[in-house]
């Protein structure tokens, strides 16, 4: 663990951060469904984007505004329609949406970027925005990042959202961070959003390359289905409200601020993908041996998001052979003779032979593993992941990644519910 | 259609051709599990394997010896144990089945193929196949192709088997074919196996060549789980034994070969994505409008093989904000204003916009598929797809994928089995 502790406010922890969130009627279920988050001054933006072709209006609108001006004061989050495949409509909701927003907090409409997860194809229901933006902004608090969490989640079980604190210079710095998985229930929902708060002081071009990276670590190594979204946005605000230097390298500080950045979007990566439709437990891949770190994090990714070894896992079964064979496909070289396989404690091959194990011992680990880590109360931490180590003994690039098993319960959200 | 007629036989309808299939005792289930291919004189071999860095001993094997010669005489294939995961003494196992094939048939050991299916990890059996292979060339019949369908498959529902004729210089040409899918109810079963026959005179160079593009444009195109395996083979052998000229060039014969070869690989392919554990029907997506062919079936491929179209068609859920997303994140470029999607007459996004479209008639159309479609007794031709048609506007490329949607059964398959 890093140099740092865990505080409460998520992303209204750091310093000049506001947050709201309320139900304006855009979902049906008349839960809360449209979230504010708000910089008492000016804050530069960065962001990651989905890399689909296929992107919804609030996606297109955030890239031309930070590639612009990489500044934001504002992220208007909206739950219910995903204003993707809504065509020139769309681009003008989202256009309007931001003016709105623009116009009751008295700031550029420059200042707002847009986020929004819900139904593909369906316009924007834009008389609930300009009744509900005037509330919601009148809603604004410094405790208001908990509201935040639940209006931004479509079908998620649980909120994802945590802060942590650390020190530079004497003086306390914090980021927080909200984010909503790919809880598909309803159609097209399968969108990942998150929003990063921090009240430190950094150039505009780091804290883009210190995002990037944390994404490359995180959010991108997650898999619930392995279906990119036209929707999927990470959007970190930083306000250099904590009054610390501005961080412009990656001296002692930059690094510091970086690890700490890198573990809130893990942790809240890890909880979308324990909160995967139908999961039962918590799966991270561990790889070591490859060519590079990007060759092992891709390694790690294709075997999280097996079908094979997502379903056997939700069976209990040890099943390496199934392990062995995806690393096979990742499409990174190695010799199956160097090839090394862990499941928990249990080495189960080893210079690419079979090895004796216990299978039932094997199996009732992951039964536990399944047992411990059931979603508790309140959205806690939860820090145990079933565990499957894989050394490709080709070279020192490690990497990790996270997934959920494959349940019945996935099918069947994902197939019973009609549009 | 192309200028040819189904027969009657499958491997062994192409002249000169024999084949068997018999229970030597390698599955537990006492269902056949032992076939051989042989080839009354030598044939050309040309195959296709798995990409995996994991391989099978007799993948190695056969790539081993068609980097030497491409030429055969038999194909032994058992099905029980893959014989992958097995180190050193699998490698020296598949030397000893060559032998003992080679021994009974008075051919060359190097004139023996081998393919397996099974568990990964576990040694194969190899008094069964010390015992079993006198039996199986004793059985060697020119009507024992059927036979041989049968003891190759493992939790496939049907055999996979067909047998097309045309003719050259006035000739009957003819190429057979069986093959396996992905029935993986039992662990690592993953594999894709294919043979093919063919009584023209080919050259080996062109056969090849053919080969690589008939399983681009079929089993290459197929998903069930998206899962590669250690074992997937095809190999297809011509003995020449039509007594037609040598086909060394791409003529008009040679068009005609492959295009036929193309045909017995594509009606094997749909049939093994038809047979996807759980599936209750197949599903075709034709790509148009893309920069080239291979950009079009990739993003043919990413469309069958997402988790969230495979349970919408499941649900008979006309979802083409899916589809969408979909084609979207497949890494081929094109315009999202210039995306077309129908499904079967249905349009529903044309343009990048959406179209009104009668919702019910939709699902009903796909709930007719899937009744039309199911599984008729004898493993009769099912030529009614599911069709996803998608245009990208952005250029002339086509291609088509096939696969099936995602069941409840499909976890349940793959989750229930214990290794």
């Amino acid at each position: 663990m890093g140099d740092w502790q865990i505080i409460e406010g998520n992303v209204t922890a750091p310093r000049g951060f506001k947050a709201a969130g309320i139900t304006a009627g855009l979902k049906p279920s008349g839960a809360p469904d449209l979230a504010l988050i708000y910089s008492e001054t000016e804050a530069i933006a960065a962001g990651v984007f989905t890399t689909s072709v296929v992107r919804a209006a609030c996606v297109d609108y955030c890239r031309q505004r930070l590639q612009q001006k990489a500044y934001a004061r504002a992220i208007l989050c909206n739950a219910g329609q995903a204003n993707a495949g809504t065509g020139d409509q769309g681009w003008q909701d989202a256009l309007e949406t931001a003016q709105l927003v623009a116009q009751h907090l008295n700031i550029s409409p420059d200042a707002v970027l847009l986020a929004s997860t819900g139904v593909i194809g369906q316009r924007m229901k834009m008389e609930a925005f300009r009744a509900g933006i005037p509330q919601l902004v009148a809603s604004l608090s410094e405790t208001g990042g908990d509201a935040a969490s639940q209006a931004i989640i479509t079908t998620d079980l649980v909120t994802k959202a945590i802060a942590l604190e650390t020190t530079i210079e004497g003086r306390p710095v914090r980021i927080g961070g909200i984010a909503k998985g790919s809880g598909m229930i309803h159609p097209n929902m399968a969108t990942m959003l998150s929003f990063v708060t921090c009240d430190a002081a950094v150039s505009t071009h780091l804290w883009q390359e210190m995002l990037t990276r944390a994404a490359n670590k995180s959010f991108n190594q997650i898999t619930v289905d392995g279906d990119t979204s036209t929707n999927d946005s990470l959007i970190a605000l930083a306000n250099g409200q904590s009054r610390t230097s501005a961080i412009t390298e990656m001296n002692a500080d930059g690094e510091k601020l970086e690890a700490m950045l890198t573990e809130v979007c893990q942790y809240l990566a890890k909880a979308i993908a324990r909160d995967g439709e139908g999961a039962t437990c918590l799966i991270e891949v561990q790889v070591t041996g490859a060519p590079n770190d990007a060759a092992a994090r891709q390694v790690a990714k294709t075997i999280v998001g097996s079908s094979l070894v997502k379903s056997a896992i939700f069976g209990r079964d040890p099943n390496w052979g199934r392990i062995a064979g995806a690393a096979g496909r990742a499409g990174v070289p190695f010799e199956q003779d160097h090839l090394r396989i862990k499941l928990g404690d249990f080495l189960m091959m080893d210079g690419g032979q079979p090895m004796p194990y216990d299978r039932q011992a094997a199996s009732d680990y992951m039964r536990q593993i399944a047992q411990d880590s059931s979603f508790p109360e309140g959205g806690q931490r939860r820090d145990n992941p079933l565990i499957i180590a894989v050394d490709l003994g080709n070279g020192s690039g490690k990497g990790s990644a996270w997934g959920c098993d494959l349940s019945y319960d996935y099918v069947k959200i994902n197939a019973e519910y009609t549009t």
